[in-house]
């Protein structure tokens, strides 16, 4: 297997950029860290380009290099350069993009909506928790995170890998589309009804989840068919947008009221 | 107010050391970030001592020193060294120490307790949804982050303050002592029984919260009255703790089955 000891080798410095949204455009390609993540990443059939890894690791690059992948060993202060983790997980690799749903694409029927969640740590968790709940979908309106950042895909756990997303600008308009093909809009909101007194919504469900601070913009509130508020007990008045999807969720698939 | 200008100045080298856990343990205070936490740390009656500011925070520095604290204004490059994010929000404080609960201390009826929860992240989201879903306490058993760094308080938004905290080393012996007072000890476990069709734990519960990676150790685990799991539908293998946590917590107080 080929090394490579300078950090500025052609496939070293085209890996690198990977970390911004204008070069995965360009290219079409994804940069996956760690091995869990490279595994589920070719299980999903994303196809792999290049793998930069330490020694240690030449089973994985074997598989990868049958796959298709260009494998080279490095050392670690390269790994460094290449990865977003503080500690790289000792490999990381290139791979196709997982295509996003086309607009009008039959979809499942539970989807989870982002209006403008920007922590790509919140998007990468909530697709993790949407494909544990059984919501089948991901749909990124306007002012999200870039759901094939690494940072987003570190923390979706493979979920990004499986569970489909779509770019959905302007929300309100794939809002509406979802209205027509009968699924009920449901949003969270501080002035809302009890979440759990709610009515049942059907078998075709949108959730929406809103920005970290502002919340879930007022005309995009104003098409939903449910407003809902968890209950607050105590004195924090919100909840980490994250965990309030994943409460959402849970309880939307798994205790129809 | 005294203008500070010097990284080397002794209040600003002792505030930056708050960010370490014996400077916190051998002074009793901890540090503070951003207006809005400075609020909430003054309205929970927590004693202030020195603010570090830049000029636009007057009003907040006159409040502060009207409770007693010493005010300085300083430039952004001080604060920088001072505070744990990348972009302070302009404004820190050392403040005194919230008092953890003495052992054997009176507990509400719903509490949560964590087996070795690492990420600072996760137990400062823990804590403040805690707050919100109406569980009173918070239990750190061996290896869990330490409760008074600045990350898991900013993680906490303020719920640190206002819901109480205690150490519980060992775990095992605080989980029987609270057995032995009436409480139900509820665990997560990927080889529970159904969490949407558990009994009735009764009105005294502490949910255990374990590590993001093992999970709950098998000794604690084996002190547990109910071990469930949240079903999994699509292909995630597990949830992020917080989430999970908020899921479990949201549930067992407002939909006792």
């Amino acid at each position: 297997m080929e090394r490579i000891t300078s950090a500025k080798n052609s496939v070293v410095r085209a890996m690198r950029e990977l970390k911004d949204r204008r070069a995965r455009e360009a290219t079409g390609r994804i940069l996956v860290e760690g091995e869990v993540m490279i595994r589920e990443a070719l299980a999903c059939g994303l196809q792999p380009f290049d793998l930069l890894a330490e020694d240690r690791f030449e089973v994985l690059a074997g598989e990868m290099a049958a796959a298709g992948a260009r494998a080279y060993l490095v050392p670690r202060s390269l790994l460094e350069s290449v990865c977003e983790t503080r500690t790289p997980q000792g490999v990381c690799a290139s791979f196709s993009m997982p295509e996003p749903l086309q607009p009008g694409a039959e979809l499942p029927d539970a989807v989870v909506a982002l209006d403008g969640v920007q922590d790509p740590g919140n998007v990468g968790t909530i697709w993790r928790t949407a494909d544990a709940a059984g919501f089948g979908a991901l749909l990124l309106g306007e002012g999200s995170a870039d759901p094939l950042s690494p940072k987003v895909l570190r923390a979706a756990m493979g979920s990004g890998f499986r569970v489909p997303f779509g770019r959905a600008e302007p929300l309100g308009e794939a809002l509406s589309a979802l209205s027509a093909r009968g699924y009920s809009i449901i949003a969270s909101a501080l002035d809302g009804d009890d979440f759990y007194c709610r009515p049942d919504p059907g078998r075709r469900i949108a959730l929406i989840v809103g920005n970290e601070a502002r919340g879930i913009r007022p005309e995009i509130l104003a098409r939903a068919d449910y407003r809902l508020k968890l209950p607050m007990r105590g004195g924090a008045e919100s909840l980490n947008a994250a965990v309030a999807a994943g409460i959402f969720m849970y309880d939307l698939i798994n205790a129809r009221r």
